[in-house]
């Protein structure tokens, strides 16, 4: 199979599904997308990408074609199918990977979003090369994939990578796994905007921020909530408050990360997703905060990466790149 | 190098150098130790195991031996090298696994105890079969190996698996390595003692433990200090502040194993080390406080396992298992 020039890449969401053909060196042949929620079960998404991909398909020949990828949630890479998934309206499990396989008649494997983020940066991006990295993908949630002596860590039931659900402040903010205190709950989009939303409400009487055009507080006065996007340009404008919830931000999640590598000790760390667009502000002080609670065997050691993958097409690359693992 | 039938383990602490010779189904032939602090440099040492294995070398056949594992303080298995162990007295770095090729004329390979202690489980031992686990030592300090897909993982640099040196208490005690709150300055020897200490000085003035008579307070009042195997003594013997003792060190063990099940979702976590030796008072409590923390999709599914390596020939077994490991 290692001759076969292209793969396919689905990345299933709880509201869109994105997919498209990709060739060996990640360059995106074509791509679409389809509403997720509109498909009563996955054979009629399934077939719907099938129709999509088609024609093209058929121009660069199925013989071409060295299998499908698929990031979803709570896709399990060892069993190919999906038992859990909060955010998916299918009834569950479902034969993710059999149900492709007769859809496409081509290999199939899966696995959740973050992991396949991990083997598209190995394979495509910031981690070329690399036998020993950890993947962190910062979103709704926050992901990751740790690849370990150049193999991904599934863990022995295929659910490995869950560096969200470790415990960043012991007794924290109760989390929807039904833990307390994990890493999600600070380190994503929705943490990041709750701990926003602590610091206006410890805000003194005499409100200084209010002096700055682009400040949460004022952002929150006009919309009645905040979001990432508010604290980020409330950030750049100066805001005192944007700027320690992002400081704050980056350290929980540095010193999480610090505790990280001293288990994998890896080469680098890529940040990946939504909450990276905030670029310094919140690249600074989590590399501040990981170097001041390194091991000192690791200090200015590991590095701290932005993903290579294109943002809008990272999620169809890093499914199409499990394809070529399987190979 | 398949069909050879023997292997030399040799582990090197601080005080005493252990070593023997292993067959393929984890027997020791024959054994001795020597004092590390008699030998000026690792040459000196390696030509004195030497001359102690030789008779049994000869009888065996030496074309009958695969290599030679090491186990010793800092040795990196990627370099072969030791370059920083605080505990060993030769002036560093050591060129460990090439120094040990010349003395005996067989292929070396070096790694520290802990991750011996891993690769020992997995060749011989609790761990027999499994490609997804996690070995803890439990003696003065804490170490650790993670296996995953089969694999030790090495990471990067050779040094990953350092366990012992995640943050379980934020802003905790401080760790010889200058980090605060390590897990090494809870759940080791040294820790344990700490936490019975701190028990001590919370006494209140009417002292109820002393009705009993193998009580912590009594072993302190004796002694003037306290070790582990008094804690030990004294849950057994019902002693409140000891039963405490032991079950505050589980619950900082327990919510550990729990994050570091998240990140690489093993099949069980494998206890050693002499704290092990607490039997049910340390087992008990870390596989309650484990259960309590770990992420829904794990409870009851993690195996927390005593070794199955004889005690005192461990460090040896280990070390031997390296040695089939790279053949």
């Amino acid at each position: 199979m290692q001759s076969r020039k292209f793969s396919i890449g689905i990345d299933i969401g709880g509201t869109n599904t994105v997919f498209g053909i990709v060739n060996r060196r990640g360059d995106l042949l074509c791509q679409s997308s389809l509403p997720t929620t509109g498909y009563p079960h996955p054979e009629a998404l399934l077939a719907a990408i099938r129709s999509a991909l088609l024609p093209k398909i058929e121009e660069l020949g199925q013989e071409e074609f060295n299998g499908i990828g698929i990031g979803a949630p709570g896709a399990n890479y060892y069993t190919g199918e999906i038992t859990i998934a909060a955010n998916l309206h299918w009834q569950l499990p479902v034969a993710l990977s059999k149900l492709a396989t007769a859809a496409f008649a081509l290999p199939c494997a899966i696995t959740n979003d973050a992991k396949a983020a991990a083997i598209g940066e190995m394979t495509y991006g910031a981690a070329k090369g690399m036998k020993d990295f950890i993947l962190i993908t910062l979103g709704t949630g926050v992901g990751s994939g740790f690849v370990a002596n150049g193999q991904l860590i599934y863990g022995h039931d295929g659910f490995a990578g869950e560096l969200g659900h470790t415990t960043a402040v012991r007794d924290g903010r109760a989390c929807g796994c039904g833990r307390k205190g994990c890493l999600e709950r600070y380190a994503s989009a929705t943490g990041i905007v709750a701990t926003a939303m602590e610091q206006l409400a410890s805000l003194p009487q005499e409100k200084q921020t209010e002096q700055i055009e682009d400040s949460l507080f004022l952002s929150w006065q006009r919309q009645g909530h905040i979001t990432a996007s508010d604290i980020y340009r409330a950030a750049t404008a100066g805001d005192p408050l944007a700027l320690n919830t992002f400081s704050y931000t980056g350290r929980i999640l540095g010193q999480a990360l610090a505790d990280a590598v001293a288990i994998t000790g890896p080469q680098a760390i890529i940040l990946f997703g939504g909450l990276t667009q905030a670029g310094h502000h919140i690249f600074n002080p989590v590399k501040a905060y990981m170097e001041e609670h390194l091991l000192s065997i690791y200090k200015n050691k590991v590095a701290l990466l932005h993903s290579l993958l294109p943002q809008n097409d990272a999620a169809i690359l890093g499914a199409s790149a499990l394809a070529w693992q399987d190979a």
